[in-house]
């Protein structure tokens, strides 16, 4: 294990060289060539074993270990955001409106240079290690289901993935068994009123009442219906109905999401909402549709896996603190690689010490502390060979 | 006064020419040039002496009789809409997007051919009538206020004018004194929340949720707080926060009408809604703006004017009935003369006997029935000429 | 006419000896025994027929003038509140919790001398007179139905009544053609809830929140479902959930009124409030029942009696002002009589005008300027002899 | 340690028979006599130094271990609660209105028995067992609070209790660390509008209508303004605005209860409750009293004992099953010792494998599967025995 750690910081320089290049060419959602290719140049190049285009645009690579036993799966994302950088670093986005606001970058640099040094290790590793580098994490549906319904899990035993945190001190890890990532839903709904003359309401049936009744009533779903010790938020985030100021709205169409950790209270949701918005149209005789779509399932750590990641990571170089983390709202396709197999998914703390504030994900000035990368190196390396050695 | 019927009927074929010519040729309101044109011309015609361009595109001319006298005017409106006419009779719109679809076309033929047959009864009039026609009725501010600014109304003593009314029977003048019509006015409020992520609302200002609050809550002023016997509407008829389905507004604009007839309620309403988006800012700590734009002032007919209107109206040839008219939530800035002089505006009934239902005013297929031309001159010129007699 | 007068006015000392005697001693509506035995042996004294327990307490005399003719009825009802009288004037109230606070005790001293002066014009009358003496006005099902469905208005061609108004400055008669007075409904709703610890609002169907709703969205059919032409009141004054702070409710009671002028709105609300509180209960899938109880119908004054009563009234001496009445909220059995046969009910001014304000209807304080019952018996006895003479 | 588990075994039918004392014998929180005195004597029965009075009604027994060493606590509640009992079996409750039905009877049949116990093996402990026995834990304020300000933890290193569960089957504990269970408070809310006829809603200010917007409104906080992953409950239990229908409410009184586990959400809830009110009463210029009572503070474990604890507890004789506990939206004021000192609180499962349903906490029929007061007693007594020896 200190070979590990220590071919890792010799490396360290690299994975910051191939987190700018990436970081200079972002590719969007679903619209990723270039980087795929560059990953699976940099895996042959190596001597593994690379599929490409898996599920899609994914990139599989393998280790086989010079001994026999289980299999461990590594995940990074690589897929940028639409977002127009304003850092103004020398390697920031050279693209207009495509920036790794989120990343992503870091995570394939990291696990890019973990593959080189695992497999100078290979002579000492019973196993296999599957590099899943993933497609379109950011937009729904993510690259995740395809991957895994083109076989990127197949014979896999465990799976770990981690994500830089902006928000979490450089050095933490934190991470908790259990559920840790909400599902991330959306729903659409169309009042069909009837539009009339503002000075004649009861020929109407106004959906600008209608639709903000709606949006007033949905907070007792959160409220009175959901179970309180079952986290759920209902936003309403779109209210369209755009009228001149003395004509009552025909229609009006609103927009949400919906986030919950359970399945209970995700089909409770949908179903509830649905009444809410019935109820606001019962008065008026007036006419609705809903839609609800789900997005991601929630990520729900396996507790085994987790525990034991738990018990060790503190032991890991440049660790210097576990926390147990909040259940984070956010949605992440690695849910579903955890519906299939065990294991932990974890947040790498990747804000600057010196920094007051950092600017959150998604943001135009969004930034890391690059030695995030070999704290996310060495704990994927990490609890890569501690499942092997123990199994 | 038997003259004055016999004569109008004698010019009805020409009151119907005229109307025809208008409706052909709608202009909008202030955009009006070849109509005022028209009107003008028609008037010199007569060897009338004629005032353009009053208050920007109103013309005024005025009938001095054989005998000194009181002075009485007569109003009629000669603005269109942008509205895409869908009849197909002959003399439709001729031009794309534009229509008289609410009988301002008549109201103008009617007081051009009256002001012909008033001309022949000249040597028997004791005092003058001033025939105003006004532009841009329809859209405010009005023409009505720069026309009096101008002084269209210097010297006169009374005023009386009509609309034709789709919803009112042909033969039926409808009318009341007192209130007639509303004062409609609007306002715009912009909600300055704090945007943020759909899963996170504890760190937002949801604008959306303080929008609809103030939607659901405005009712309460009219339900609570005005006096239940004074006629109000609130109607909030757009509402705009355009997001993605999964972004808390940052910002909403709303806009609607309010309807009052009473300068009181009017205030209260003003002021009581402003306590309304305070309140519904008030828990997130968000911000508003709010802007109440008053409209035209509500139309009172005098009650005197109006009384003896009444008393003797239904002697009138071709009126079969007389109704106490509703309030009508509809603003005219006819309001505006009887603010400055006693008069009487009221509305004659223009619904085809044969037609199961009219379409409503502002409609592409609104129409009249033309035989109200005829009744519309008739008392417009019998009220001229029993109130200059009776003087 | 002028002898009516002359003799009302000598007669006035009596008015107001009889209205204290009266004020002295008040009955509860339904409960009235010394009141119409005193009525009755007065109408007896003066040689009229009399028919007492008229539709259980009321009483009617009649007068039949010395020549044929239409009959006239005037009505004058005579129930007292529950109110503790706090006026320290000698007339006050000799029984603790009971007052004539609304004005009956004049309106029956009115009619009895009124009915003692007709007596001596009797010889100049041509058709009859009945004087009405209504029980129960305040409380009902009032006096008026049971009355007529007991014969009270056989043979009887028009009807007039009046109401001292403390809130009328004396020499005002206040009165409209049409829609004067409301229709007073109740209703009373219990929501079938679920109750349960405070603690798990999930497990329960909060009455309070599922009641609360309803309050909150009954303004909504005021505001946007009544034409808002058509004055409407709904007013939820009862709500009775009485719980420990940390028990949700299993049920609520709520109980209010509606007022309306219009049968067909009276009609909307009644089924409109049913699906408000529908749809309240429909996320929480409570239950709920509701009950619609019919107050008085609106009072309707007949449009030519009423304009011929308000042409004349204002040369009735000591009448020195006609208004045109407000609408008014309050509700009055008369209606039922209006119901039956055309006629008038209009307001008598009795505010003192050294008065600043007055003390309302039903208040503890309540009081009437006696002069006021000269002017009631002269307006009533005129419009008596007017409708006789003309017919 | 397996000596503890045999002499525990040994003496379970006198745990039986305490337990089925008490239960018989039961005495309200905060007027406990017979009770502590009982407790009392049996420690002292055993040689124990006892003190009586503790705060109030608390009794205090320490256990001095043969060898010097750190200070354990455990701690058991004795009071019952003002129910009827409507079970059957031959030791119900003797007295009418009062039970043990949250299972305190259990908790002191254990402790007293695990004193005894390890009494015996006196000689192989090193350090000293603390007994806290607790009066008034059913009712705010406990006694917790003043058995603390009264030394009962003076010297205490760490403190162990447990809750018997009807709700956990028998041979499960559950526990978890961080926050188990919520801070429990109350509020009390009178809004001082203005009554008024029911038909002028103008001239009131609607007590009835400004307490049911805050009963709707404040779900706004739950769901828009406290962080979705802190649960937290606002339920309004009781409103009581008792008029007649037609008369609107001059005021109404408002009481609910929050939940919360978070100190900075419970501020935050107290503080936002208090802007809710606020904005209900602004547009009617009403005023309000608002009081926010605080209840107990939520049970927080301390995360490195309870780990411990959660490692070893299936070791433990009779223990079958570990389960992390759900969040519990009830309050214990255990929270108090927490909050001085470390220590862990778990429920012990009571619920017997062969009820269907078990009967909740507080319910006239609750009942224990008896064979939970050994887990208890066996399970503290590991707890006590293994932080000593590991100290």
């Amino acid at each position: 294990m200190d070979n590990l750690y220590q071919l890792l910081a010799q490396h360290y320089d690299e994975m910051v060289e191939i987190r700018r290049h990436l970081h200079e060419n972002p590719e969007l959602s679903h619209e990723e060539v270039e980087t795929p290719k560059y990953i699976a140049a940099y895996h042959r190049a190596l001597g593994y074993e690379v599929r490409e285009f898996v599920g899609g645009r994914g990139v599989v690579a393998k280790l086989h270990g010079a001994k026999p036993g289980k299999t461990v799966a590594l995940r990074a994302d690589f897929d940028a955001l639409a977002i127009h950088e304003q850092n103004t670093f020398s390697y920031k986005s050279k693209i207009d409106g495509k920036m790794h606001a989120c990343g992503h970058d870091g995570h394939t640099a990291t696990l890019l240079v973990l593959a080189k040094v695992l497999n100078k290790l290979r002579e000492k590793i019973a196993g296999t290690i599957v590099f899943i580098h993933q497609f379109g994490e950011e937009v729904t549906p993510g690259g995740a289901l395809p991957m895994i319904e083109d076989g990127c899990l197949d014979g896999v035993d465990v799976i770990y993935g981690t994500h830089l945190s902006a928000g979490v001190p450089l050095g933490t890890i934190s991470v908790k068994e259990g559920h840790l990532m909400a599902a991330a839903d959306g729903f659409e709904i169309t009042i069909h009123g009837k539009g009339g003359h503002g000075a004649s309401p009861h020929d109407t049936k106004d959906a600008v009442m209608i639709g903000s009744q709606f949006v007033v009533s949905a907070q007792q779903v959160v409220g009175r219906r959901v179970n309180p010790v079952r986290p759920a938020v209902v936003s309403v985030c779109h209210f369209e109905a755009v009228n001149p100021f003395n004509v009552i709205a025909d229609s009006a169409i609103l927009k949400g999401t919906v986030r919950t950790f359970d399945a209970e209270v995700r089909d409770q949701i949908e179903k509830e909402l649905e009444e809410v918005v019935k109820s606001a149209c019962l008065l008026y005789g007036a006419d609705y549709t809903y839609t609800y779509n789900r997005g991601y399932s929630p990520v729900i750590n396996d507790a085994e896996t987790t525990r034991h990641f738990m018990e060790e990571v503190t032991n890991v170089p440049k660790v210097e603190k576990l926390v147990v983390a909040d259940l984070a709202m956010g949605g992440e396709d690695f849910a579903y690689y955890l519906e299939k197999v065990p294991g932990t998914f974890y947040f790498t703390g990747a804000k600057n010490p010196e920094w007051e504030i950092a600017y959150p994900h998604h943001h135009p000035k969004f930034d890391i502390d690059e030695r995030a990368l070999l704290i996310a190196a060495n704990t994927l390396g990490h609890a890569t060979l501690s499942y092997l050695q123990q199994s």
